[in-house]
């Protein structure tokens, strides 16, 4: 059971209140890959690096079980680097810097030893590249979520229209969700979503949860209350490797089981938060990502008799 | 089993985008005697308001089993009013007008016929005036619970921290809490406020749900996703009222019981917003109440299986 993740592998320097990191790996498809390793092996990374990108960082995601065919190395080239100044709330920032450098000119290729994954995760890319990957795949996979960002919405709203009518879920955070729509209310966003293609629909709205909709179901997973959000770069992908990883690792893409991927996709990105960039994710284990889960039962459990 | 509910009885003027009400009935003492009452009676309310206030709308509360002799009546003086004007997210708004007229004079007596009552809402009021019910009590009640407001942390903030100490349970909003405690993150904030007085916290946060704290336990409600919040005013003492009438119906004040309670109690606030003031609380009834609570168990069960 494999899964093909598609994004970028970059550098960030990022700022929040508790403090500044230059030159940290980032990248939404390093998020995934990090996240959804825990669960399935192989994660198969479709990426673009320039020269200046870690070999020991490529040699850890390998050892994790991400393999890296479809990354394309460019000799001459820089890495994706993007740095942001995160506000008090930690849920709104400004972009202070993005090079495309090498992100230019991706044009991803699905190597032939990734044909036929059944999970595909097409991270935060132009849509046309999105679709490309799509269209590349020789066989339909299970399960096709995308992410997107409010930047292809104005600069590229026709084509990401297309590649919604080919996607089984949108991922998208709450601000995203109201700006494709022109819908305030959440619930008429999600139906208006539903109606250009996606049959799911996860709106992510940071420290208060994700919401999961499919047709009249609703689901709300709630975030861990945290005593300090130090950096939340790369949450939303953790989030999605983590939901990835726990479909994938299952084989069943019910609504009942979507539930418990985004409660361990919460777990994950609970954890991403914790320290800059994916520093906390290395350190992780099973038990501790079994922990986090069970605090989320904890969290969100009652009891109710009515009489 | 019997409820005080101390605080305001008033009209209100609103405006949404999705409307504009003149003059209708409102007040915290209001929607918790309607809310509570499909708990719990009597409903003891301690309250004040002039000669404008409806004689059909005492009627209509009695006739639920709200006790008024708490309720005193001011021949020739206005009904306190409030105006408020509420922006798209409505979860901010801005007040236009504040006559206090009978607030102005409001000296709560508890009536000898409400004495040995064992549950205590103390709706958001000058700390002075909470803090006066508490010492009329001969009995101290088993819970004791306050909201308060950033108005009184502004104007009155040793007064508020002297009642702190003597109540069991904060109820505010995240914004109150930050305030309160000069801390951003919630979990800090809520530690914070434990150490002030109250074993117990509630954090409403509006459309993303409620947290309740109690030493190291935390539980997050969810808030149900509605098409539209209508009028979202009275949404938190409507919570309130659901609150602490489960608690005084069932007699049992564990933090288990709590998680139902706030369960109960955000099923009744998603009734409150959908129509401008305490109409819809009218409306319902425990058939009513109970799909809506089941609709809360949907909205947050899941199954997971640590393999």
């Amino acid at each position: 059971m494999s899964l093909i993740t598609v994004g970028t592998m970059a550098f960030d320097a990022i700022e929040t209140p508790f403090g500044k990191a230059d030159k940290i790996i980032g990248g939404s498809a390093t998020y995934v890959a990090y996240a959804a390793s825990n669960f399935v092996k192989p994660v198969q990374q479709i990426s673009i690096v320039g020269n200046d990108f870690p070999k020991e960082e490529m040699e850890e995601l390998r050892s994790r079980g991400v393999h890296l065919d479809g990354v394309e190395v460019v000799p001459d080239k820089k890495s994706f680097f993007w740095s942001g100044r995160y506000h008090e709330d930690m849920n709104s920032r400004d972009t202070l810097v993005t090079d495309l450098n090498v992100l230019a000119d991706f044009d991803p290729k699905v190597p032939d030893s990734f044909q036929g994954a059944e999970f595909l995760m097409l991270g935060n890319l132009m849509p046309k590249l999105q679709l490309n990957v799509i269209q590349e795949l020789k066989q339909r996979p299970k399960l096709i979520v995308m992410d997107t960002m409010n930047f292809w919405m104005e600069t590229a709203m026709n084509d990401l229209k297309i590649v919604l009518r080919y996607v089984d879920m949108l991922m998208v955070n709450d601000a995203e969700a109201r700006q494709l729509t022109s819908e305030y209310s959440l619930v008429k966003a999600a139906r208006a979503i539903m109606q250009m293609g996606p049959k799911y629909l996860i709106i992510k709205k940071g420290e208060h949860g994700a919401l999961l909709f499919h047709g009249d179901d609703v689901f709300y997973a709630p975030a861990l209350p945290l005593e300090d959000v130090f950096d939340p770069t790369g949450a939303g992908d953790t989030f999605a490797g983590g939901f990835m990883g726990h479909l994938a690792k299952t084989k069943d893409i019910s609504f009942e089981n979507m539930k418990t991927a985004i409660i361990v996709g919460s777990a994950m990105a609970s954890f991403c938060v914790e320290k800059f960039g994916p520093t906390r994710l290395k350190e992780i284990n099973k038990d501790d990502i079994d922990n986090r889960v069970q605090q989320f039962k904890d969290l969100v459990n009652f009891e109710i008799e009515l009489v």
